[in-house]
């Protein structure tokens, strides 16, 4: 079956999809974007993520490029012609195209693309028996981490640099020797009280809608919450790790730079929490 | 007369110009880029530029993609199509067209374009006679500034802050208080005691082509050099002020955050250091 992308107000087929040289996504890294996942034909959060696109949106000052409600039928629309059931939605807009110039452009319309992915397996063998392995290092990027934007070169670095040393994710690190969090997901700990614990929101780390979605099931299942930081050698002392993304839901990590993290295994709580948000996104209307 | 760009290996219409969705400068920003100034038909600091190119392909393991001496002809071949005698060349690198995922891909082409653009003029009216107008905004940028890659929203953000200020141009500042660069250009200023000062090479900037060939420029005028950081404060109380680019050689720089720099006009060393680098591109073999 022939797969789709939306670029700009058409449906395209997806090795055809392009943008101009001159978006200034592609020269300047000026535009955002959002991860969605589908789970058996279910949206995960995307009022979540709509809603932080807005906030991004306007962190930046770039216009809607298409009224919100377009830009949902637009999604669900794409899902349909590509008939995908488990996967996800990348959508990315920026602030449009324009002859070069690190001013904003007046009166130019931002850009949209959307395109679509099948996900067979959300976790590859081992993954979610044994854990992932983590490494860390330095948070070099800049000090507006909240605004979802394309400019992921450190995160991208880093993940590179996890994965040449044999690990799933890297969680970075701030001066101060707390972990903010990993190249594309949230960090959480289970201290050895039980006190389930990750980052604040703050300009430091990107607020996860996932993260957001677990800390709710997590209050409502009565489990103790502290938002702050933490450091690596907390994270080593706890009982449980994890990583949460919209691609990983809560994913257990057993290891951190080579050492174990409790008793090495997946924990209770964090996987309690994966099903837990497992059966949120199910329990939402298809 | 069309004007065409280099995408790829084709020479497309410039309208036309498209690079896929995936690719990873628009998806990540993972890519870097250098723009040459032509002077009446003379590449200003080509060897330069391309120089700086190699390393920071080689700081984010990106491969070339073409040979440097293929580059260098698409370079000429474009200025030629386009009989640009005035202007500037943009080419772009980035990490090729790949499923999307922050890890390298493997065994994927990175991914070249190459836009020219004609320059009718390099000041606008005033900016010479007057100087131009700078503000300082806290440097937000990312650690490894001496990258010259696309991920340019701080910057973009920067300049943009500067123009709605009435400034041409936005000076970051570290945290301890010194001036990093500009967001587009190097910062200089000459103290009362004569003394030509730049922030020397580091992480923290971005070390200019034109920068390189100034401070080469300055000492074989016999002009005293000093290359580290200077405040804010000592800038205002500077003889003079200017900053540098590509674009822009030497601009004086008479007024920060609304306060003139000396005596509020343009000094006689940023404009002798102007001439004598246009000079040095007028002198280059065309």
């Amino acid at each position: 079956m022939a797969r789709w992308a939306y670029v700009n107000g058409r449906y395209v087929p997806h090795t055809l999809a392009a943008v101009h040289v001159e978006d200034r996504g592609y020269q300047f890294a000026d535009g955002v974007y959002e991860v969605v996942t589908l789970l058996d034909g279910r949206f995960a959060d995307l009022d979540g993520h709509m809603a932080r696109l807005d906030r991004s949106l306007k962190e930046l000052r770039i216009a809607w490029p298409v009224a919100p409600r377009v830009l949902d039928f637009v999604v669900r629309e794409l899902v349909r012609r590509n008939g995908v059931r488990n996967g996800s939605v990348y959508l990315q807009v920026t602030r449009g195209v324009a002859p070069r110039d690190f001013r904003f452009p007046d009166d130019t319309p931002s850009s949209l693309v959307v395109t679509t992915r099948r996900v067979q397996q959300w976790a590859k063998p081992g993954q979610l028996s044994d854990g992932v392995a983590v490494i860390t290092i330095p948070d070099i990027r800049w000090a507006r981490r909240d605004i979802k934007t394309v400019a992921l070169l450190p995160q991208a670095l880093g993940k590179q640099q996890a994965a040449e040393a044999g690990a799933y994710e890297a969680w970075m690190v701030d001066p101060d020797g707390t972990v903010t969090e990993g190249t594309s997901a949230n960090a959480w700990i289970v201290t050895p009280a039980g006190v389930l614990v990750t980052r604040e929101a703050s300009p430091r780390i990107l607020n996860g809608v996932t993260r957001l979605s677990l800390l709710r099931l997590a209050r409502e299942r009565g489990v103790p919450v502290e938002e702050r930081p933490f450091t690596v050698a907390e994270a080593l002392d706890a009982r449980e790790a994890f990583l949460s993304s919209a691609g990983t839901f809560a994913m257990p990590v057993t290891r951190i730079d080579g050492r174990a993290v409790g008793d090495g295994k997946p924990g209770a709580l964090t996987m309690a929490l994966r099903q837990a948000y497992i059966d949120h996104v199910l329990g939402t209307p298809a």
